[in-house]
């Protein structure tokens, strides 16, 4: 096999898996190539796709070592998506009685939200995470984009038990936007004590939401190293959680109630 | 740019947009190289993707043409993930009380989800469909991998109208697992009518929820061209749906109910 066949098949299975480590031994045998060939085709590999400015492939040394793609995008790819989903999101019709906004074609679009795991995937990626966790419904789209791109299980809580989770852990909490009692609910095998979990969610208002399945989270021993949302509204400006990032900023006009969304321009590199 | 990195960027391109069209333009542009190079590489492209059977770069004729990946999974490749999942569900730790299986991990396993995705947009391309339809909730990760794979939005309908769903269409069906009357509910301006939508869901057993979207899809003059689901009882054999394509058959033992979980070795090719 040349070089270049290699060299393309390398980029696709890398790509196709994120955050997966592949062993040397793993295209050396594929291929049926010296290590020293693989290893220079990788160095190919690496530069086109950090060329490319939206990841690049790291080297992991040792025993148990590899090489994997990661996600990894820059603020000016960024900037661009988060202006282009906010015009988007801006449109008049969306606006719907009670000054809600439509979303949902948006919260379930696959290429928004695979962007949107790409840039969750940047941001979390050096917390070494063990679960991205989310609540049902419109969080779970974003929450299993994030979840491939950093090549971690999705564990998705209930708002009710269902008998199909088998033996569950319910809370009781309020949530930030209605202000009611809300319960949500989590299969007691999802999740091992001792580890770490991203939360991911569409929308955050109080942090009611948010915070409740930290509390969740901490009831199973799970610790939260880090929130994403795609949208968070700039006020209330404390919520229940204290440290989150979200993709885009809603702000209401105190005047007239308008809604504007607005990228957040925090730096990701 | 040398040949090797436009044809690694080429690939990298085409699989991460699957059924995406683009015109030999863009690379052309992107790469500032002449049309007869970029048909080139594009050979070359072809030719790799091809070898390592699970897709295929087409070529789109005419003005608005172009090329695309498609995802095209061979039946090796289907049967190779259908054992390994089987043996992942058949173990005896999930099963629950009341005969239920646990697979809410599964469900929501992002690497399990885009490979079901991909069998389902192999199974389904050919339809032309507009919309990839689901119910919440435990459907909702395959649905949007299928959704990527196949380029199309994603509409989710929910049990209950929501505010932020603004105006809804609501109809009650009869679950085939539980017997009950149930509601589903979809925002009106979520689809066109004049369409079509391919229906995917975790699981089917009386062919109850699939029924009741294929009847929801009708109110909207929307025509259900294909029903995907990853996991279908194979009793009773007769469903509320005629025809739909389960990844995977669940058996129960008639003598002790003991379920087991296999292959659809339905052809694909």
């Amino acid at each position: 096999m040349k070089r270049i066949e290699r060299t393309g098949m390398i980029i696709r299975v890398l790509t196709e898996n994120p955050n997966k480590l592949f062993s040397l031994n793993y295209f050396t045998s594929l291929f049926d190539a010296a290590k020293s060939t693989i290893s220079e085709d990788i160095a190919i590999c690496r530069k086109i796709i950090s060329d490319m400015g939206d990841g690049e492939i790291v080297t992991v040394a040792g025993a148990a070592g590899g090489v994997k793609y990661v996600p990894r995008l820059s603020d000016k790819t960024v900037r661009q998506f988060q202006q282009q989903l906010s015009e988007r999101l801006n449109e008049p019709s969306r606006v719907l009685t009670g000054g809600f906004l439509f979303t949902s074609d948006i919260m379930f679009d696959p290429r928004v939200t695979k962007f949107a795991g790409n840039i969750f995937a940047t941001k979390f990626m050096d917390l070494n995470a063990d679960y991205v966790v989310t609540i049902e419904t419109k969080g779970i789209a974003l929450a299993v984009m994030a979840a491939e791109a950093l090549n971690l299980p999705l564990v998705v809580m209930r708002r009710e038990g269902k008998i199909s989770e088998g033996s569950t852990l319910s809370i009781n909490y309020i949530s930030g936007s209605t202000d009611r009692i809300q319960k949500m609910s989590v299969s007691k095998k999802s999740m091992h004590p001792g580890t770490k979990a991203i939360i991911i969610d569409d929308f955050m208002k109080g942090g009611g939401s948010a915070g409740g399945m930290a509390e969740m989270l901490a009831e199973l021993d799970v610790s939260t190293v880090g929130i994403g949302v795609l949208i968070a509204t700039r006020e209330p400006k404390k919520k229940r959680v204290d440290s989150y990032y979200p993709i885009l900023y809603l702000d209401n006009d105190p005047e007239d109630g308008r809604i504007t969304i607005s990228p957040n321009d925090e730096s990701l590199e």
